[in-house]
């Protein structure tokens, strides 16, 4: 018998790799922090000795879900201002609430309530584009979660820079500093083509090159967007960034809404990455991404939340089951994006996007034990004919008992281990007193 | 002091009459089956003593959802067979399953899993279409749920009915067991133009106008049905039942993705009603209704979840979000729908087109006290800028906490009062078994 960390005994494990496998009667056991095996649970009984052993009768083990687009502090200013059009929505209420009140406090705030819902989600990991990187790392660190932080270029000042070399050299000092963090790593995220110069896009990816971390940026989000775009420039975003020698597989395009056939083939053809945050595209009206073609071609689609200003949550679940559904009615076609693939982007086509699949995003032995545990025992998740259409179409995240990120156990039946969640819970009161009283 | 049966003091009110009212610091009286007032919490200590007062400090009050497209027993299929395209799941799957297995006992145990699924969900209230509406009838009445049962008519035998002659009669003698029941009503359920000859519709609308009663019908739902229709008959489906006379105020048209700027037109002056099921739409690939273009037209929209064989939930919070989100990107307008508007699709607008507006939809004095608790007090729900966003854009059906209808608590801080959790669990995994096996 071999004494190790954990050992799980669950109903169902959906390891992701392969594809579309659901193992009955298996366990799942965990060393060291990272996933020692996957093997029927007769054997691990025989073979193992966990110093913790957890049954879950009535649960299944998903890989710890990957939000690939977040902006993770913004869950302060969740549900400020709804129902108006994007342009009044930005530059009447989310730009001006941000200028007077972004700060360290109020990202260090915001991100811990972020990571509390997330983690309360099966959320495992969270790529997140904000101001003062440097504050969501280290509460992302302190609480044991995995991020990528995004070193953050956009040409205007905040209260975290002052212009464009400021942005680039405070966020080259925290990659530095996070070089050899095991949780976080970073991405550059220069904001969007149309706020941030060619000239910086090009600095962007000579640095992005050099130090080998991807390039984390809003694209193709509205057609007005790529419209006035090509106006101005003579050319759409897209175009834009393949002359400036951007696109390759170190780019991770976040919306990708407005999509012709020789753009999504480019964008195979070069590796980009597709963020797709179906739920934020629906309530800013900015369009639809065309998924089913995009994963045709053969482009890996990753699933993010957006903010939750504009989305409200940060429910991966909810992202999950809205790709899914939308994906058929895009197409056109009820066997679009079946179940199976919908978890495949909302776990391992984060983790290919952020460079990290072999890490994380599947439960394969070797990689980090990043896991979810949800509970398919209320009445709402009757009859179970197949554990993966019950988790896409049927299931919500307060069905997630428990979460693991690197065999560290941070959600226990539904509470949080590492987060203060009645702390949390106060300031975020305090902080809506504060902005709606402002 | 007047003594009443109960008196409840929530931190919010929504009463969707007046239309983006949100009232603080009110209480609901309830007596009799009826809501009897809705006044300041100060007023209502000093006037009002109940026989249960219910403190509810973090919740809102919302009326019970109604559910306005429902098959509820094929909950008992949910999740049998996904990701398929339209006609290989329902004549490889669905209907097969279905001339096997539907009897009296399937729709028994169908129905009343649906019914515990709508009730922890906050639905009070649901629209039905399927076989045995005596079975869904009973069920519902002796569970205290409210209900419209609908008499079924098809071109096709089923274990409820050999031919269109039975399923009228037996649709008549219902409606008359059914006419003084204060919970159940009826409509006619002719299934869909394309499943219901014209001289079958042309007994139903006469039978109709006498007995006033609504006629729900399948109507538009893919284009590949109106194209089909168009070729074979020379018109669409909607014109079709214009020219029988169908179209009117007692007409509930499931569906309506196809509509053209002129049909739009006709059914505003006409009064049909429209049931939109957003998440069947997409999850089917059949199509988007065009809810802000019907809306600016005057016509009254429900919200329905459809079955949950192509669902897969009957979650009414779902739908809500769904239906706003997709709205927005339908029209290309981040302010179409707007949270309390969705709200009202899910309660009066459902109210409405069953005809039941005047005792149901809204927490008016007079009405009955059919009411939603939701739980606004975890994490998730932080900060709370307006109830109406976050009930709509954050919230999931596991924060409803309590339900009543006319005035009886069904749904007692989430356990349900009239209804065998565990009896209804158990039978539905035995259906379970038997079907996977059949």
């Amino acid at each position: 018998m071999l004494t190790i960390d954990t050992l799980l005994f669950p109903r169902w494990i959906v390891p992701v790799e392969p594809a579309g496998v659901v193992l009955e009667g298996h366990a799942l056991a965990i060393d060291q922090g990272r996933i020692l095996d996957v093997l029927p649970a007769v054997d691990a009984a025989a073979r193992y000795l966990g110093r913790i052993t957890l049954h879950l009768p009535s649960h299944g083990l998903i890989p710890g879900l990957v939000n690939a687009h977040a902006h993770a502090a913004m869950s302060l200013l969740r549900g400020l201002a709804d129902d108006l059009p994007l342009h009044e929505w930005l530059t009447g209420h989310i730009w001006p609430t941000e200028g007077r009140w972004v700060s360290e406090a109020f990202v260090h705030d915001g991100t811990q309530l972020a990571m509390a819902e997330m983690l309360r989600g099966g959320i495992t990991c969270f790529n997140d584009m904000y101001f003062f990187p440097d504050v969501t790392a280290r509460a992302a660190s302190a609480a044991g979660m995995r991020a990528c932080v995004g070193l953050v270029v956009i040409d205007f000042p905040s209260a975290w820079a002052s212009g464009v070399d400021e942005y680039l050299d405070k966020g080259l000092a925290l990659h530095e500093n996070l070089r050899h963090d095991p949780l976080i790593s970073t991405a550059f995220a220069p904001h969007a083509p149309y706020t941030v110069a060619p000239a910086t896009l090009e600095r962007v990816r000579t640095l992005a090159d050099e130090l080998e971390r991807p390039i984390h940026i809003h694209l193709h989000e509205t057609a007005a967007e790529v419209d006035e775009y090509h106006a101005r420039h003579g050319r759409r975003p897209l175009a834009h960034l393949d002359a400036l020698g951007l696109l390759s597989p170190e780019l991770l395009a976040v919306h990708m809404t407005q999509l012709d056939d020789a753009e999504i083939a480019r964008v195979a053809e070069t590796g980009v990455h597709v963020l797709h945050c179906p739920e934020s595209n629906l309530k800013l009206a900015s369009g639809f991404c065309p998924v089913a073609r995009l994963l045709a071609a053969g482009v890996n689609v990753a699933l993010g939340t957006d903010g939750a200003a504009s989305n409200n949550d940060l429910d991966m679940f909810g992202e999950m089951r809205s790709a899914a559904l939308l994906a058929k009615a895009v197409a056109g076609d009820a066997a679009a994006l079946p179940a199976g693939h919908a978890l495949h982007l909302a776990t391992l086509g984060g983790a290919r996007a952020l460079g990290l699949d072999a890490d994380i995003g599947s439960l394969l032995p070797g990689k980090w034990a990043d896991v979810t545990a949800v509970d398919f025992g209320a009445l709402e998740a009757q009859p179970l004919y197949h554990p993966l259409s019950q988790l896409v179409y049927a299931s919500g995240r307060h069905q997630v008992t428990d979460v693991w990120v690197a065999g560290r156990h941070l959600l226990k039946n539904r509470v949080l281990t590492t987060l203060d969640a009645d702390a949390i819970h106060q300031r975020a009161r305090a902080w809506r007193d504060t902005i709606a009283n402002g």
